[in-house]
C-alpha cells in the first residue's frame, strides 16, 4: 500500500507538505513517495523515514494555472508524475494541496472514470450534531445533468460507509425545501432519479443538514461549492465577532477563559486541518484535495484520508455499488472522458 | 401612508401578528390595516390605538397550500384582501409572516411586475463585519435565465441606496470563483451581461461576501435560498454547541458570564427577529416576507421594513433605476406575469 504526495502544491509548499509527511509516516502501514524537486523537499527533511521515498519530478504546477494547460503542457509537473504512480498501480491514492482544478483535471485524465460514473465529484466532509455528513458534488464538475447525481450518491455512499463507518448510508437531496415536488427544475428531476433507490431519504435543507443525522447529502457542484464557502464565512464571521468581544486589556482577558474553552470544540469541528481534505470519487484511484493553505497537520490527515480510503477499499466498493445500483444502465463505455475536459476546466 | 398586515399568516398567528402590530403602532407615520377575521384579532388587540384599523378577511392561506390554490379559491383570505388593499392605493406596502409560496404568488398576479422586470426577487438583508449586504433572488423565482439577475441586481441597488442608505451601491455576483471565467454556464453569461453596467464589481464567492465589504449580491433562487439556509444552520450548530459547553452547574456557570456577553451581538446580528423580514422586490408594491415563526419583535420590525420602503420610495426607485439602466430593452410588455405563475408557484 502506497501513497502518492504532490510535495510541490498549495500555498505552503514544500515545506508544510514534506513536515506534513513526516508527521503522518509513523502513523501509516502505508509507504509515502514525496514527489518533487528532491533538494527542494531534502531541505525540510534532511533524514527521511524508512516509510517514505521521494520520486523526482522536474515542474510545478502554479495555483492560478489553468487545469488543462498544466495537464498538457506540464508533464513532469509533480501532480502529473504522482497520478501516473497511481496509475501504474505503485501508489493507490494521492494528495494534493496545490490547483484544485489541476488535480481534478489530471486525476480524470490519468485514471479516467470508473465504468459507469461519468463525472467526478468532489467529497467534503461536514460537521453537524450528529458526527457529520459528507456533501458532494462540492466542485468538481460544473454543469452536470441530473441523472449525475445519482452517481455521487453511489459514490456518496460508498465513502459513508467504507472511510465514516456508517451502516447502510442514506442518501439526502439539497433542496430548497422538504417536500417532493419542491425545488427548482433541476432538482425535480434529480428528486425523481434518486426515488428508485431505497436508499434515498428525500430533500434536506441547507438548515436541516446541521441539525438532523444525515450521512450523504448531495447536489451539483455550484450549489455544493457555494455552502462549503458560506459554512466557512459564517463560522468565521461569528468567530471574528467573538473575537473582538474580548477585551484586549490583559487583566480583565483573564475572566474570559471560558470563551476560549467553550470555543476549542468550535474550533476543532470548523478546522480545515482537522479534516485534512476532500476525496475527489468517481475515477480509477483517489486523490485528496486539499486546501490551498493547508498546513503540516492538515497534510497529515489528509494522508491518514488517502490510507484509510486505501485500507477500505473505497474504489472497489464505487465499483461494485456503481454496478449493483447503475448496471443496468451501463453501456460498453470504456471512455467517456474527452466530453468533460471543457468542464472540469472550470473548476474553481 | 398605510400598510396592511396579514394578521393570520405566520405559525403564531394572529396573537404574534396582531401584539407585533400593537409595537409597531406607536413608532410609525402610516396607519395600519391589521387584515383578518376581527373577533380573532380583537381577541389580542381589545383596545386599538388611533392609528390601527382592521380590515374584514373571512379566510385564512395555511401555510402548506398549494400558491396557485390559495390564489385562485380563497379570494377572501386575509393575503389577499392585503393585497388588494396596496392593489387600491389605500395601502402601499403589506406585510406576511405567512405561506411564502403563497405571499409571492398573490402579490404577483395582484399587483403584477414593474414595466421592465420580468421575475420578482426575494432580497434578504444578510450580516458581515461591514453592516451587511442584501442577497437576492433568495427564493422567489426559480429557474431564472441570466437576463433577470441584472434585473435583480437593479432592484437590489434600489433597495441598498433607500432602505440600507448605501450610496452608489455596487452589486456582486456570487460565484465559485473570483476571476472572470469562474463558474458554471449560467454564472458565466450573467457575469457578461452585469459587466455592461458601472455598478457592477465582479465575482465574489460564499466566504467573502460575510468578511469583505459589499452592497448587493445576486444569485438564482436555488442557490440563494441555499445560502440563507446553510448560514441560519451553521450559526445555529455553533450556537448549540458553545451552549453545551457551558456546565449546567449553577455556581460554576456563574464564572461562565463572559460566554453571554461575547454571544449577545452575534445572537442580535443572526436574530431573524431583529430584522423582521425579506422584501419582495420588482412588482407595484411591496410586500415583506416574514418567517413563519415570526414573533411580535419580528412582526414589529418586518412592519418598521415596510414603512422604510414607502417612505423612501422604493417601487418608484426601482421603476427609475430600471427604466434608466434597462429602458432600450423595454418593449410594450403590459402583461407579462402568466408566463411565471407556474414557477412562483413552486417556491418554497
Amino acid at each position: 500500500m502506497s501513497i502518492a504526495v504532490d510535495a510541490m502544491g498549495g500555498d505552503h509548499a514544500p515545506e508544510q507538505i514534506v513536515l506534513g509527511a513526516l508527521e503522518a509516516a509513523p502513523l501509516l502501514k502505508s509507504k509515502l513517495y514525496l514527489v518533487g524537486q528532491p533538494e527542494e523537499i531534502r531541505k525540510f527533511a534532511p533524514n527521511l523515514p524508512a516509510n517514505v521515498e521521494i520520486v523526482a519530478a522536474s515542474q510545478a504546477v502554479g495555483m492560478e494555472e489553468k487545469p488543462l494547460d498544466a495537464y498538457r503542457k506540464k508533464k513532469d509537473s509533480s501532480l502529473m508524475v504522482a497520478a501516473r504512480l497511481v496509475k501504474e498501480g505503485k501508489a493507490q491514492a494521492m494528495v494534493s494541496a496545490g490547483n484544485t482544478g489541476a488535480a481534478s483535471a489530471t486525476s480524470l485524465l490519468v485514471w479516467r472514470q470508473i465504468s459507469g460514473v461519468h463525472r467526478p465529484a468532489i467529497a467534503s466532509p461536514m460537521p453537524n450534531k450528529h458526527g457529520g455528513f459528507v456533501l458532494l458534488d462540492s466542485g468538481a464538475s460544473p454543469d452536470v445533468d441530473p441523472e449525475h447525481l445519482v452517481e455521487f450518491a453511489i459514490m456518496g455512499r460508498a465513502y459513508a460507509q467504507q472511510v465514516m463507518g456508517r451502516k447502510n448510508p442514506k442518501v439526502h437531496l439539497l433542496n430548497i425545501g422538504e417536500e417532493e415536488g419542491k425545488g427548482n427544475a433541476f432538482a425535480k428531476q434529480a428528486f425523481k432519479l434518486l426515488s428508485k433507490h431505497e436508499w434515498f431519504a428525500g430533500n434536506i435543507e441547507g438548515k436541516d443538514m446541521f441539525k438532523e443525522p444525515c450521512d450523504v447529502v448531495v447536489c451539483e457542484a455550484f450549489v455544493g461549492n457555494v455552502v462549503l464557502k458560506t459554512a466557512e464565512g459564517v463560522a468565521e464571521l461569528m468567530a471574528s465577532i467573538i473575537k473582538e468581544e474580548v477585551p484586549t486589556n490583559k487583566l480583565i482577558r483573564a475572566f474570559y477563559w471560558p470563551v476560549k474553552k467553550v470555543m476549542k470544540p468550535i474550533r476543532e469541528k470548523t478546522d480545515y486541518a482537522a479534516v485534512g481534505g476532500s476525496p475527489l470519487l468517481g475515477l480509477n484511484g483517489i486523490c485528496i484535495i486539499s486546501h490551498g493553505r493547508s498546513n503540516a497537520r492538515a497534510i497529515k490527515n489528509a494522508i491518514l484520508m488517502a490510507e484509510a480510503t486505501v485500507e477500505n477499499r473505497l474504489v472497489n466498493t464505487i465499483r461494485e455499488a456503481v454496478d449493483r445500483d447503475l448496471g443496468h444502465l451501463i453501456h460498453s463505455e470504456s471512455d467517456h472522458a474527452s466530453g468533460v475536459v471543457e468542464s472540469v476546466t472550470e473548476v474553481p
